[in-house]
């Protein structure tokens, strides 16, 4: 089934990586949601032409009847004007259906299809709302049996194809972090939200949302609205993330929007800081908080890691860990939660040269791709080749291509469905001041297109940020084979005569002077040559001064250099595993009919390689000689570290296999008599018949996807058994 | 090398899965030291008969000297005083070597062994302190790039030996917990440790640590300490636990003990609570917790997951996850930390029969023990057969000793060494009041024995505390196979009297009733009959009131029951994850000379199951054949699941070896041919010949344990060659 969603998505476009309120946004751009905006747009002018119509031809009406026209001519008119309402009430469920995304005719609402996979992964303990005999804690979910085991085997997977494949260098850093790590990263000042109180209760509410509710409803339930009027909440909508809190503020007061639960007034927005605060020891003047990413820890590890690496770039680090994030009010069940699994990947690169050794191997890869251009002219995302959006320019440069390429590959083969899965660019509002280039991998879930991994190139920024924090430098060498003559810009000011001129701001000056761009001083020399004195912007003292030929001298000397210093670019993939798990539940949900058609089965179509169990085994009837048959098949199977379940209950064996399938269970193993067995493969409900001895060598081989099972079906007799079928 | 230290122990003590003050213990029992003691207290008393001896002696030459003795009697006597002083110096050294644990000869003391392991740690990044570029924090560390892979290894092994092999139902919740949680759990009023702080700068230190260290100083410095006096500072040292803030504060004040950084005076001492506080949402009127332990997300789940288990006994349920515990001043390196990792187990069973149906598996396992009869006599641990200590009483039931056992196999199976590997008994002052059965797996490092693994019957306790709490009852039932009659107590208070003669206190007094087990009810029963009235005392009022016969009626009625509900009973190991990685680095770790003998290199003897990679790849010479057929063995070994490290540097090929060794990888594969290459075995440093073809099969055979070193020797010819061993 497909769902499409063109507005909801910008529910669920939470940035996982941004780090800034700038780009911590939950909006998707303006201009991406244009197509399917024209359609809304057009049906609402539609819409309000046949509104006018209807109501010019009740006018009519009202005059054929007041001038004393005939029945016949009267009952025509009335006639037209119920036509024209039938036609409105058609134009009315059109426009409804185009807003909310249900406008394609899929079988189910996209409401309806989340609930159903929902019910059943609560029902089979995927996972478990925390803390639920104590009425549970907003935002905070725990991983029953099979969700955990669903989480382990992505993590296993991501271990394999990231850090071993790539040879990264895998950290584990604790959660629990001292203010000065996340003051010098901007967490501590820049990481908010915008927060308004009930001024009554003190309930506290995501300003945004608020207004991002008040706009959506509008536009939902107000099929009269103008479209000029439902432009203007479009747009709201659009800048959302780029609203002031002033802005903010000034947009609840002039929509009257109110606290939604008592209807009472509302505070002016304020910041609130998105990290869940501590303290470390017991003196209480350590403050500490719990990281609100992983990134950090492998930052401040920048130079260890480096040494490690024999002093050569690039190289990567990786990190899987918890991370949290104290939300104002969580919503959308588990995409948005207090704290989630990250795994990150920090790959160091000379900033002069980003290409990969291994980028032929992803070049010609063809996917789903969302450049900036497209967004802003209104078009969707396109099939695209990797390595010719790197030749145009598209992607900034090789190793931020290879990632993506990697990137695809990792959740295709979890099972994502590449047709629901695309790489969007950030559009430059989105994007840090200092980052290079950025691609979302977005996956369309129920709610929506959900950025699921960030894929960024931050330049030197962090290790920056650290350097100049810790006093440390983190940078990295290059020796020259031979020695290098290089001109170098020498700026000296003479502080004696600045001393002189400014006294208490001398040292602010000298800074000032010191920081000049080699343009920038050139400029300098060549004024103060002619002139003997230039003006001068000092940013720190926020004024013009005035510079004379005696208070510096800039020259440019010739030296020799045997090494370059420089601070490393960072790629950072960033994986939010949480959405990832959920949007491949979504992806793997499918209902069919019991073989008595009476009702609909849950089946869940996880690869092996993500299965929570890998296989069950059956004795068909309830009998002592098959019961041991099942028990050693099942011991043979744990030995060679493949999990399964035995399941001897007396039920039907068509219920047992349902019950499995609704858990993602790829293979069962029926026993039925004591010399060989049936293999059934979850989704085409294929039997095999196999040998005892044979059979755990089997179902590993193809759980480990050594084998796939169409190859296994051409080795083995298949098996045609009414008892045995569901 | 072996360790020896028994008073060091007392150190290393630190109770993981005790949740309370009276057994969130640093100290060993008392007894438990006895043995060592005995010959420390001999040694003490020899050296203070020793000095009275010289002191008689100076006395003599004093006499014989004033009395105007013959210089040749004098002579003689100092000779003899001489005699008596090196007797006595030689005394000194054995009572120093008892009390630092160096008396049997080691050849390294502990502490230059420990710095030999922690060194070589340290410099290949197994552990880094986190956030060293800002100066650190006390108690944090991150895992860098080997010890992260030991610490994924070991956690893999973990759930293959328990999840996957017990078939336990594994779940992962948050660590931001809930106040209500850990309310009913109890640590939020008693999860604390003592406190002084430095009266004038407000530093803190942990009571319990000033007070021991006085003492194990005194006992170490002050050789001519009276046996009394040792006595005195011993039994400190063994009861420091059980003391109350007042008997340590009068401790510290006899003491005349005063901060340690400034000669302070110190505050009395007052409880801190170790938990890492938190606020959960904006509003700042939810407080939570980072969890101190993983159990508790377990014990809230107990009625979905006793459900998804079919609603049958017994079970378990499994965590890893981090814990946190905010110490007042950490110390001893990775063993006292602030954030660590638990894996733990909690084992549901009907506490009417705690057999296990694998239990054949283990009992006829031998290993080291210490249960309670043998510290209490002062007697060492002892080899003991499993089963006999479940035949003879010593362990409680079958369940906790399969579990003991199953630890015992996991901690042999990563390479703990079983002579320095030791399962005490907790005595019953170091019991929780509702522990059935309480097991420590404790392993001896250079800090003395550590408790790794904490193995406990903590019958029904918890699931009772959340029961109350949550109102949710944490129960199992047992239908009968047919209903059964039974005889029930049935306490019916009269409200209407009870009101008249209570008025507000009428709802604690019928509760009170309510409350009153069989023996109780039946006396007061008996009681009301004979005199009309009783005596009852109101716990919740504080009062005795008087009960008449009219307010309550009481009477055994025989019911048909269908079921029997109950609470079950928990048994839960509990596993420091990061401690049994600490003792494994120690126990294999050893030093050998270079080829040349020059230096002292470092090994680490790693099972291929922990190694942190698994083989190294390095072409004999550098040249460009010999890398290609590298690089293509690393990759098959990649594909393989097998993590590798190719290593073309040009450095000589017995560094290289050397280098590997010290990270303990196992297999080094050397590329001296572009047929066939040698595989190296790290500790024999054995040398086979294996055609490029199978390499990749075999490293991956002998690393993932289908095959010994021993067993590919006997397959493949040796190889020797001088220029490709070290």
């Amino acid at each position: 089934m497909r769902l499409h969603s063109a507005i909801l998505s910008s529910l669920a476009h939470h940035r996982i990586t941004s780090r800034f309120r700038q780009i911590y946004s939950l909006q998707r751009p303006a201009n991406a949601t244009a197509p399917m905006a024209t359609s809304e747009d057009s049906l609402r002018r539609a819409l309000a032409e046949k509104q006018s119509t209807i109501d010019a031809s009740g006018n009519t009406i009202r005059q054929l009847k007041s001038s004393g026209a005939s029945k016949s001519e009267i009952d025509e008119a009335v006639k037209a004007l119920n036509a024209l309402k039938l036609e409105k009430t058609s134009i009315e469920t059109q426009l409804k259906a185009s807003i909310s995304g249900d406008a394609n005719g899929s079988v189910m609402s996209r409401d309806a299809f989340r609930q159903a996979v929902v019910n059943t992964l609560e029902r089979r303990l995927f996972y478990i709302p925390s803390f639920k005999i104590y009425r549970g804690v907003a935002g905070l979910y725990d991983y029953g049996p099979p969700g955990c085991a669903v989480k382990s085997n992505v993590l296993a997977f991501w271990r394999q194809h990231f850090v071993l494949e790539e040879d990264m260098l895998e950290v584990d850093c604790p959660c629990v972090t001292p203010e000065v790590v996340l003051k010098a990263s901007g967490h501590v000042d820049k990481f908010t939200d915008l927060m308004v109180k009930d001024e009554k209760t003190g309930t506290c509410y995501r300003a945004d949302h608020l207004l991002k509710d008040h706009c959506k409803d509008k536009l939902e339930k107000d099929l009269a609205m103008s479209a000029d009027k439902a432009a203007e909440f479009k747009h709201i909508l659009a800048v959302l993330d780029d609203l002031s809190a002033e802005e903010l503020g000034a947009k609840i007061k002039e929509y009257g929007i109110v606290a939604p639960d008592t209807k009472n007034p509302l505070s002016d927005p304020y910041p609130f800081n998105l990290m869940f605060q501590t303290s470390i020891g017991p003196s209480g003047v350590s403050p500490g908080y719990m990281r609100p990413e992983t990134a950090q820890g492998i930052f401040v590890n920048f130079k260890d890691l480096y040494y490690y690496n024999g002093n050569k770039l690039p190289f990567a680090a990786a990190q899987i860990g918890q991370a949290f994030r104290n939300e104002i009010s969580p919503r959308q069940g588990l995409l948005r939660v207090r704290e989630f699994t990250l795994a990150e990947i920090e790959h160091f690169v000379d900033p002069d040269d980003k290409s990969h050794p291994k980028y032929s191997e992803v070049e010609k890869l063809e996917f789903l791709m969302f450049p900036r251009d497209l967004q802003m002219s209104g078009q969707s995302a396109k099939r695209l080749c990797l390595g010719e959006a790197v030749s145009k320019g598209i992607v900034n440069n090789q190793t931020l291509a290879y990632f993506i390429g990697r990137v695809y590959l990792f959740l295709t083969r979890l099972g994502i469905d590449e047709e629901r899965l695309r790489f969007r660019q950030h559009l430059p509002n989105e994007m840090a001041h200092y980052a290079a280039d950025c691609w979302d991998a977005e996956i369309e879930s129920s709610y929506g297109w959900i950025e699921c991994v960030g894929i960024a190139d931050r330049s030197a920024y962090d290790l920056r940020a650290h350097t100049d924090k810790s006093g440390v430098a983190l940078v990295a060498q290059e020796k020259f084979a031979e020695p290098k003559e290089v001109e170098k810009l020498v700026i000296t000011p003479i502080k004696k005569e600045l001393g002189l001129a400014f006294k208490g701001n001398q040292k602010m000056v000298v800074e000032a002077l010191e920081a000049m761009s080699e343009k920038e001083a050139m400029d300098m020399k060549s004024v103060l040559e002619t002139k003997g004195e230039v003006e001068f912007e000092v940013c720190t003292l926020e004024k013009t001064v005035t510079i004379t030929k005696k208070m510096v001298t800039i020259s440019k000397e010739k030296k020799k250099e045997h090494q370059r210093v420089f601070t490393p670019s960072v790629i950072e993939p960033s994986f939010g595993i949480g959405r990832i798990i959920y949007c491949l539940y979504e992806h793997s949900f499918y209902m069919r009919p019991s073989k008595a058609g009476d009702e609909q089965l849950n089946v869940f179509r996880f690869p092996p390689l993500v299965a929570p169990i890998k296989c069950t085994v059956f004795p068909l009837v309830q009998n002592a000689q098959y019961e041991q048959v099942a028990k050693n098949i099942s011991r043979s199977l744990t030995a060679a570290g493949i999990s399964n379940k035995k399941d001897i209950t007396g039920t039907s064996i068509g219920k047992r296999y349902a019950r499995t399938d609704e858990l993602g269970v790829p293979f069962a193993v029926t026993v039925d008599s004591t010399s060989s067995v049936t293999i059934r493969e979850r989704d085409s409900k294929d039997q095999i018949r196999v040998s005892i001895d044979e059979v755990a060598a089997v179902v590993k081989e193809v759980s480990e996807g050594r084998a796939t099972w169409a190859d296994i079906l051409k080795k083995y007799p298949a098996h045609t058994s009414a008892s045995a079928d569901e």
